[in-house]
């Protein structure tokens, strides 16, 4: 049990990740463990739209642990076309060191490669979730993120290229009623 | 699907909702939605040692909502024994108001009154883990929350008197890993 208690008082640094999304009051930016915890309920609440079948419980615990590697590799901004350069090997290195401390680690890490691979409806379906939750809280917040980091209109669509593949009706939605409100605004056409 | 982003975007709220344990390296207290989200994974990593056969998935998404209604009713101390008092009224209004936002909050509701009745495998398996996981984090900061609170092993022993309903094997571990190198030191005897 000693394996399975070191790992899981070492992902407790996932509460130390900050991603540039902010949380919905504005006042500071979420980190790498509430932003899992919003995409595993939101995995249970919307999985009817899901484009393919998803088994709930395992898009759940990969919703759950896909950002685990940034504990080691750091959270690369989507919208950081150099940093994104060396985000595989990064990641790659810090998979090897977090997912060997326990036996367990084994199963994580073929979640986190499927998820990173979308190779399944299960991944398709997260990476989904995992463009729109930001989506949802920047415009929640007036488009504060990307004012921050003038991020084009351009830039969200080639970026959520994928989000269709998991739900085409949630990327609907989100175009709809979290882009097109700030377009020309806070989001630079 | 409105009705289901408003509740989204409402609980992200749990993110502001904070709990007197630390996290792990001591430099602030954590929030619900961090807190949810370890013990989401603590159910997967450990669903082996709970006294009976769990619905993992069930389970899981019980541990993701167990503290939702901590959003208008505050996060009760579990050494406060006053504010105790009045926590399941302040807890019962606020269901109430949250899980009307959409259809899906009846099965949240379920799930929230089922682990607050300890009357499932699941809700006992989630709420030894709901105890087990601020020992282990306190353990980890070297008593921080216990000094700050002048909490007794009384106290701890007493708020512990379900755990072991919910895994006897994890809660022999806890006991020995995560208090007994505290007392006489940072928890009074």
């Amino acid at each position: 049990m000693d394996d399975l208690f070191a790992f899981i008082l070492e992902i407790d640094k996932s509460k130390q990740i900050t991603r540039q999304t902010y949380i919905s009051d504005g006042s500071r930016k979420e980190n790498d463990a509430e932003h899992a915890w919003h995409l595993a309920v939101m995995v249970y609440l919307l999985k009817d739209y899901a484009n393919e079948p998803v088994d709930v419980s395992k898009a759940m615990m990969m919703a759950l642990v896909h950002d685990l590697v940034e504990i080691d590799a750091g959270d690369t901004y989507a919208y950081d076309e150099k940093a994104h350069e060396s985000k595989a090997e990064r990641e790659n290195a810090a998979a090897n060191r977090l997912f060997a401390m326990t036996e367990k680690g084994k199963e994580l890490e073929l979640l986190w490669r499927e998820f990173e691979a979308l190779s399944s409806p299960e991944a398709r379906f997260v990476k989904a979730l995992d463009n729109i939750q930001p989506l949802m809280l920047n415009h929640a917040t007036g488009g504060k993120a990307w004012k921050e980091h003038r991020v084009s209109l351009e830039q969200i669509l080639k970026r959520n290229e994928v989000t269709p593949s998991g739900s085409r009706k949630l990327w609907d939605y989100a175009r709809e009623h979290f882009i097109a409100p700030h377009v020309g605004k806070e989001i630079s056409e």
